[in-house]
């Protein structure tokens, strides 16, 4: 309504949450989301704050790391694939047990910070959605904490 | 006690911290947190916020990923036992640096997201306590933020 | 100025990141810096909250676990250099894929939680800044959050 309180509570609280939905192409994929997170944030109105990025899959994750030479993409896959080939003996007997174990490595919850209504990223630094069990539509939960 | 601010501080404040116990049963164990999680967000009162969970053990984690399937617990516990043998020639040699590294793949500290008084999860996804280093009496520092 | 909302701002924002700087000393360093947090945390006032350890790099990460025995830095090292060899076939041919890779398994950013003053660590744990890919000067970011 008019309080005080209620005024200091728009301007303080006002962390929400954004559904953002991606569509994935193959099996594996490093889709660099960062663009889009960029533009969430602007629309978010938030110049300082926390970024929450979410996947509420079991399947997938969030990297943060180069995005600038798209090899490296090729490289993560491989890597991840070493650690966890998807021909072998697995329990969980679906046919994706690899991808869990690569979900498990890469984490399905990051932290951003908010800064100057951007991305407080390092130069070379992107976030990726990494798909392990596509092509699928997949969703992402995005919260923006102001400060 | 009764200004404007103090009023507007309890609404908005309120981000809390509570213990958690816990007792694992072997020496590798996923254990299931999901409900206790549930059940302690209930109780906060908090309908829309972020959870954090932190392990203050350094052979233990907190994992999300799938727990519809008893069996994936057994792929992740082989994976994590692949990368990193129990017996092996370690510097760190009270016999469970296995555990610690296990412990640094899958991370100590995560973020949830609450929505409606309950965890933002997938479908299919679940919190595990993934003890490395059991059977042991465990703790865990869970902060509830609202929105 | 002073109305009581923005009394109530001051009181109950403040949330506030700082910069950190970093010098590495060869090519693979776990750098504990969980005393050099304490110190950051002691000079921000907050008492309880949140602190957040962005690294803006890309063959750099943060790693919470034993700080007590430092022969178990060596068997961080061997592990991480088993999964991600340097002397491998890589596409991102500029001769620190393998940090690249390292950096992705440790992670960028990690949560931790202040209380009484002091991040809320267990008994044995610390917080290492991870150089992948140094000797280096290196930054990090840390924002504290209040309750």
């Amino acid at each position: 309504m008019g309080t005080e309180a209620e005024k200091t509570a728009k301007l303080l609280g006002g962390a929400r949450t954004y559904p953002m939905r991606l569509e994935t192409r193959s099996r594996t994929e490093f889709k660099d989301i960062t663009g889009l997170l960029e533009k969430l944030i602007l629309e978010s109105g938030v110049a300082n704050g926390t970024c929450l990025v979410f996947v509420p899959h079991t399947t997938a994750g969030i990297l943060i790391n180069e995005n600038d030479d798209p090899n490296l993409q090729i490289d993560f896959d491989n890597f991840l694939k070493r650690l966890a080939p998807r021909a072998q003996d697995y329990q969980h007997n679906d046919g994706n047990c690899d991808a869990h174990l690569k979900a498990a490595v890469i984490g399905a919850s990051k932290t951003l910070l908010i800064e100057n209504g951007r991305l407080a990223l390092g130069r070379w630094q992107g976030v990726f959605f990494c798909e392990f069990d596509g092509p699928r539509r997949r969703e992402l939960r995005v919260k923006v904490i102001p400060d």
